[in-house]
């Protein structure tokens, strides 16, 4: 019997590809002195169209949440529904909404259990959402918040 | 009988300054090219905290939606409660997640005939919102989508 051999699927491969380059955008991030999120869009072909990450103690921007950033890096499109977000956190409401405005088809997320974010929100209105519940995401953003709790509730709006 | 005088409230006359700056934002946008859509943050005490307008055309951003290039405009603050952020048009799903994710008390817009945009959600998420229903922002805005709905479609992904 020919066994097949124990490989990820294509699909957790471009997930796991696009979230390598997110953690890299939050690694830059933290390195500046910022919040440690990053964020990149990419298409099923492996593509990246942009990247970004956090940017509101580098920039004094309250609207760069990684996100954003990186929605803002991809530049001008006419159609996303076939493209993949990927984030090393889930996105908040604002991020969330910028995600359903545009019609991204897939959302994958580093990780929830630091924030729960909008998951819900985005399902209601037709995003696949894929949760990743990657250590290193939880690991870098939990350390993050215990030295910042301040600046991590400001970009929250909490 | 002492009869009032038909002024309008102190509360109404804030709104209409408010939204008198986010109209000349819009118009500046036109005058630029882009799409005529002007935003303003102010407070209570009608100060006005941030302005901006839409910026997709000037500078190749999609993010740049009115209410964004506002509150980045307006920088970093720890609490949005108390404050009022007037918009040209209803906000959409992007611009209505940052209202609620920062927490933005009241959201005045100029109109929702051209775009129904996001009321129901800001309102589930408790933000009040207020249509002033202002016959010169709709004709702004219908005339703009009948010159340029191309553009438009691409400014809410549609």
């Amino acid at each position: 019997m020919n066994s097949q051999p124990d490989n990820p699927s294509p699909v957790k491969e471009l997930f796991d590809q696009l979230m390598a380059v997110a953690i890299s955008e939050a690694e830059q991030g933290l390195a500046e002195g910022g919040l440690p999120i990053g964020s990149a869009l990419g298409d099923r072909q492996g593509r990246i169209l942009g990247q970004g990450h956090n940017l509101r103690v580098q920039q004094g921007d309250p609207m760069a949440h990684a996100e954003i950033s990186c929605l803002r890096n991809a530049g001008r499109r006419s159609n996303y529904d076939q493209l993949i977000l990927a984030s090393t956190l889930m996105p908040c409401c604002l991020c969330a909404g910028a995600a359903i405005q545009f019609g991204i088809g897939t959302v994958v997320v580093g990780e929830s259990r630091n924030f729960s974010g909008e998951r819900g929100l985005m399902e209601s209105r037709g995003i696949c959402v894929v949760d990743l519940n990657h250590a290193g995401c939880i690991e870098m953003m939990a350390s993050f918040i215990a030295r910042h709790p301040q600046l991590w509730n400001e970009d929250i709006g909490r």
